[in-house]
């Protein structure tokens, strides 16, 4: 995304400018910006700092800030706020938000809070809270306007103008029910506009209504959101009854994280905001497939001793490519998950030119730690199973482990440079983040890691020429 | 998605019953169903079948019909409508939609319609159909209601209300603008009905808009409304002045698109309504990304060559494991790419129960072909890098191109087996279809190559026991 597009709007380096003590101007500077700009903006910041954004904010702009923030924000702004200033927060926001915000919250501090809001709403609150986050019932709003069948268009925009706080602000249009509360139709806001207010309802709603329960998957109401361009999805109960309406928009947010989930499976790690997590996190989130590839190379590598003649024993080539699928894995893991966080990351503006050097910096320990702990535990199984029964060979295993490490750690540095460098050259990054990375990794990957592995055994005499 | 919570909705046998001639009553049965449904089912059916559902459809089904076809039958659509039912459909769509229905008529046919439709839209869908598709511009509706600031509510409400065809149709706000047209404020449907209708419009808009250019990626506006929580996003062009709008809807779909494009990118392969495909269409779309593999696999297996020893040239056990990179590369990847696309079906509800054989066996022989090509590929080089220079070495060349044969297809099958023994089980096939997957076909794809390489070369003395 280029900032240029987008214009004339406030970036990063302004807020900064903004936040120093001695600009003075924070409240004037945050008028002049979008909501959802800050609360990025403070994933950045120190909390002390992100709390003095916040209580700079006129109030409600601190109630869109909840809407916009990351969990991570709001569970800082939670530890700060007063329950006073968060009951007023929480009658402004939608429930579904509302219940995912008191998830957050000290337990305490959120039953403080149920105490004190309208007893009608903290009920409906509790009901909502009991439904799994990923189901139909866990994404949905209580705040929706139902109205019966013979209900005039006039007495129907009365009603919306009357309702207080969320209710009247969803753009979900007006749902017509019968008498046991089952929904039956479905008016749009620009349906009630270009209607006549003396019409009855029933003569301006669409009736080919599609509903999911409670209890069905989040992701099954996103696509039949999506599927039936729909703009949003009423939710019933076992018996029928509306209980509740899925905005279309919060659809977006469920079919953005089911991709994320699926690339996620696919690399074996999360991609999204990854350059901002700690090295520590960044490793911890992304070994599990590389132990995975580890234990699955060293069984590759004990059936292939197994199926091979003993008399190739003497043969250290043979011994050294049994454990070519462990670095063919790893090299292709590394380079595939570095060059898809890199991507992704340059498609959503994540990693700006200006943090590119850190980036590669920090992308290269992460494949150096990586490279350590697959190339120790590499070492030492391979030091017993190709040792004698008495005696381990431990020069092969650290061989093996040390090349496993200097392949690993050239693999994570291929998988961030080649994006930068196509950035660079005006190539989309992209499509070299798939099956070319993986290939140039699984070449450079095999040839460093025999090599290595020659030069530590001090075969001389193996080496070319 | 489990079919009975989206309830009581006719499914696709119930619309092969109504198609049988005997039925009788297809007219009463589509007037039960949804269009997104009907749409979705067009595709399984003859052309002839689709037309005669088409032409049973009401005049508003049919403009809906097109608007949520695929563009496979809205070709096949085009084809056989006539000019004249094809400009009355055209005043109905959305110009977005007009522009990209058109691109797929036969260009005669697309001219002929846009001398016919009203002077002033033609002009206009010819500007849009001149922006890139993936741009800002090329995804825009100008099918929008622009007031002045000083417009009161209610004669915003008439304007609306007069507006004919799409534009009083699109749920996307009023934008109001200055008098160089540039955009300076926005009001949702929902603060029109709010509003009083004497209230001047600058009083009750929302002034902190987010605009992107014409030529913006279409990634970065979609990102924009879901970052922002957009209903819709003005689109401007050089000189600030709004020239057409995104609505929210629509950036669902660009965002499913990017999604399924990153994933196409990652498995090398587009995973969507795969098994609807013909053998021949999916082993060519799956090709590429083995041909990269085999080429890389090849470059290895020639460096490994020559960075071991020539004494070892006398280990066929060395020579074979040579080749491991170019099956673990292959047998991962098309082990990921069955079950990506297997469990993406699952999830979208393209495969259900009683296709699932079906599927498999398609799979199988998608497996074998690419198995069939990678391994003659194999066999000939090998059969020459292994061999001296005047005598190739024909028997290794075979046994190598044999065991990646046999050990691809078995790739395939274990990638479509185990989702369907997942689902079977109540496991979610999706936890398998990443790493666990690759190790899977990792270990067992260089066993069986080993294995099957060396009952090929008939030394019997090799194997173990």
């Amino acid at each position: 995304m280029t900032q240029s597009d987008i214009e004339k709007r406030p970036e990063w380096k302004d807020f900064l400018a903004a936040l120093e003590p001695a600009s003075g101007d924070l409240a004037g500077f945050l008028q002049g910006a979008h909501i959802a700009d800050v609360a990025e903006w403070l994933q950045e910041v120190e909390p002390d700092d992100a709390w003095r954004v916040y209580s700079t904010l006129e109030f409600d702009e601190q109630v869109e800030l909840f809407e916009f923030a990351s969990e991570g924000i709001q569970t800082q702004l939670l530890e700060r706020i007063s329950i006073e200033d968060l009951v007023r927060i929480v009658e402004q926001l939608p429930s579904d938000e509302v219940v995912d915000l008191l998830a957050l919250a000290d337990a305490q501090k959120a039953e403080a809070v149920l105490r004190q809001v309208d007893f009608e709403r903290a009920a409906g609150l509790r009901e909502l809270s009991a439904y799994p986050a990923d189901s139909a019932g866990g994404i949905m709003t209580t705040d929706f306007v139902a109205v019966p069948e013979d209900s005039r268009i006039g007495d129907v925009i009365k009603e919306i103008k009357a309702e207080e706080g969320p209710a009247s602000e969803e753009e979900i249009g007006v749902f017509v029910v019968d008498q046991n509360g089952c929904p039956v139709g479905f008016a749009s806001d620009r349906d009630l506009l270009t209607s006549g207010i003396h019409t009855e309802i029933r003569d301006s709603m669409d009736t080919d209504l599609i509903t999911v329960r409670t209890d069905a998957d989040q992701e099954e109401a996103a696509l039949a959101i999506h599927r039936y361009g729909l703009q949003s999805l009423p939710v019933v109960d076992r018996s029928g009854v509306l209980v509740g309406v899925i905005a279309a928009d919060d659809a977006i947010g469920v079919i953005e994280d089911e991709a994320e989930e699926d690339i996620r499976r696919l690399v074996g790690t999360s991609v999204k905001e990854q350059t901002r997590l700690s090295i520590l996190a960044r490793v911890r989130g992304r070994i599990p497939m590389q132990a995975l590839t580890v234990v699955g190379g060293l069984a590759t590598a004990w059936i292939l001793d197994r199926a091979l003649p003993a008399s190739d024993s003497a043969s250290p080539s043979a011994d050294l490519l049994r454990y070519l699928p462990i670095i063919i894995g790893l090299a292709g893991n590394v380079g595939i998950q570095s060059s898809t966080i890199l991507v992704r990351a340059f498609a959503t503006g994540e990693v700006t030119p200006d943090r590119e050097k850190s980036v590669l910096a920090s992308e290269i320990v992460v494949g150096l730690t990586i490279g350590i702990l697959c190339g120790l535990t590499t070492s030492v199984v391979a030091a017993g199973m190709e040792g004698s029964e008495s005696v381990w060979n431990w020069s092969f295993g650290v061989a093996v482990g040390s090349a496993i490490t200097v392949a690993v750690t050239w693999a994570s540095l291929l998988g961030c440079a080649i994006p930068m460098v196509c950035r660079r050259l005006g190539i989309d990054p992209a499509v070299v983040a798939g099956p070319f990375m993986i290939t140039m990794s699984d070449i450079s990957g095999a040839s460093i890691f025999v090599l290595v592995a020659h030069m530590i055994l001090g075969a001389g005499a193996w080496l070319p020429g």
